[in-house]
């Protein structure tokens, strides 16, 4: 028996529609074929471009698919330390592979404070003060991952003034903002600040499939054109097919109800997770209650060492993500865990719950 | 009228088969479409890896397929430049994009000697003796581009018997090797090597279609890890989709009919282009006589500048591109051309070449 994973930030292969998107690739390339067969622009295909411009109030030009949004953090990250070079703001935890690219280049790497309501504008307002060239702020504010909060509006309004008071560059990455479960949507920082600084990023791995490797990225105006050179001058063009398809998809009306079917299935995950979290965890462990997304945070009591718990729980057959792995150099997340709820069934989250929980 | 471009290195849209190529992403979808739609591994997809792996000799593992050949150049020449800081050894011309990925790493790209048959194996040796860290060689042996030219047997055992006599790492590039239209084929110099020092990589851009983005690279096992490392940390994993769409259509026995039919279209526009020459050019005028590829080199007689040819060419309605474009810092290749007969028809080319000789 495979062991129960709360490690993979997966979708479940039962949200993966192949009947509905082998239909849409098929009409997509009888329909366009020569199009999406040819070598394109570096920005992506055209008609999904412009049908993203049009939701987020843009020229079609500002608009780059990539391949994944890590593909698209790889050139903003390059472009932005090229052009500015400086310190780069992150949440503390945040998503651990740009923490790995931004190590790579060589960057330093400021984890700033978060609370239940996630990044603290003082925290960024202290750092900002600190002096010293900042590269950009990095901020996933929708059901983050790893910690599974969400910045209210509030907040999001103060960080968008902040970045008009301090010309301070971010990068707005919001993959799960649309695998809302329960309350209501929160305006993006990239609509609440007009998108002069603020980048905004999603992607289709967690709406439609993560294999098709589609992230999209909204860029300042001001750096269409190197962001451009680099898309040209690692691939020529992304891959076209991929896009086409979800541009059918969208294009016939099949993609809110095939998110409201993957919501379906998720919700109840989630539901479970919390349940079983409620039920088993002994006192002195707390986790966050994210409203979507794929992730909740646990913070076990205070001595326990996360390292050494998911040495005994994968012998157990449980796995999770320790928290150290979402800070700069491990600087901190000792005692947490981050728990993915996206990829097994209710029944084995709460299993797998009981499980952990019994090592604790 | 659109101008006669001699400039795009493109496949005419005669030579994609929007309906296979549509079949062939449905059958893969709805045979393996949740490993498709999922998160796969950095080496791309497992059976069309297997299948590659196979007809090199290599284990599957070696074998990573990019987004194109450029990003695996890119990942190559990342990799490589880290693992051995040093010159990177190019042919003089060639292809034009790797020069600015190198040129904006910041690597120094020394261009070496070509004749007829392409790189001269004494050339390459007289800049090895100089001494100094070399990185690595980069080679297009077989029609290359920008020149048409192929190397032949004795300097490819050559170039492997050098490979081993300085521990030289070479890259040998081969978009255009099963696109020949004459002639016999010749081993590549990875076959002849064995695959300890010569990474060797081709793509599906010319043989099925550039629009899928699907290079492939058998890298020597010393590079596996590093190479894996990159590709995860870019894209997770590259997009499956259209890797699978190409498997399908190799595992029906698709790919050879294919490409004898993309043949036979291109090598009728190659013989089009070389008539044209031999009817139209002054004296003075040499070209090269590739067997197959997209392109051939044209020497215009000593004081003629590209430069201000193309400008007067581009206002009459043909375009090409410069020689000096294939040299870095476009040291040489003032008085030559790269002509691309891959895109336009047998008449537009015989037109082209008469309009582009009329203003010599």
């Amino acid at each position: 028996m495979a062991a129960i994973s709360f490690a993979r930030g997966a979708p479940a292969p039962e949200c993966l529609d192949q009947a509905l998107i082998a239909d849409c690739a098929r009409v997509a390339l009888e329909r366009d074929g020569i199009t999406i067969l040819s070598y394109g622009t570096g920005g992506g295909y055209g008609p999904l471009r412009e049908l993203l411009a049009e939701r987020h109030g843009v020229e079609a030009g500002r608009v780059f698919l990539t391949t994944g949004g890590l593909q698209g953090f790889v050139f903003y990250a390059a472009v932005q330390l090229a052009l500015r070079p400086g310190r780069v703001l992150v949440e503390g935890p945040t998503y651990d592979r740009p923490l790995k690219i931004l190590a790579r280049d060589g960057a330093e790497v400021v984890p700033l404070a978060m609370d239940d309501e996630g990044l603290e504008p003082h925290a960024l307002e202290a750092e900002l003060r600190r002096g010293g060239e900042i590269s950009f702020l990095y901020t996933i504010p929708t059901f983050q991952n790893p910690s599974g909060r969400t910045i209210g509006i509030e907040r999001r309004r103060r960080l968008a003034e902040i970045a008009g008071e301090y010309d301070l560059p971010i990068l707005e990455d919001d993959p799960y903002g649309r695998v809302r479960y329960d309350g209501e949507p929160v305006p993006s920082i990239h609509e609440l600040e007009g998108g002069d600084r603020v980048t905004f990023t999603s992607s289709f791995s967690k709406t439609v499939a993560p294999g098709l490797r589609i992230g999209y990225f909204v860029v300042p105006q001001a750096l269409v054109s190197a962001y451009d050179d680099r898309a040209v001058s690692t691939y020529i063009s992304p891959s076209l097919l991929p896009q086409a398809t979800v541009y059918e998809l969208m294009h016939r009306g099949a993609f809110e109800p095939n998110l409201d079917r993957v919501r379906g299935l998720l919700k109840g995950r989630k539901d479970a997770m919390l349940a079983a979290l409620a039920a088993e965890m002994p006192a002195g462990t707390s986790w966050s209650s994210p409203e979507g997304g794929y992730f909740l945070w646990v913070d076990f009591a205070g001595d326990v060492d996360a390292a050494a718990l998911l040495t005994q729980a994968t012998e157990a057959g449980v796995t999770f993500v320790r928290g150290s792995d979402f800070f700069p150099n491990a600087s901190s997340g000792r005692s947490s865990a981050r728990l993915a709820f996206s990829y097994e069934t209710p029944e084995r989250i709460s299993e797998g719950v009981a499980l952990l929980a019994s090592l604790l």
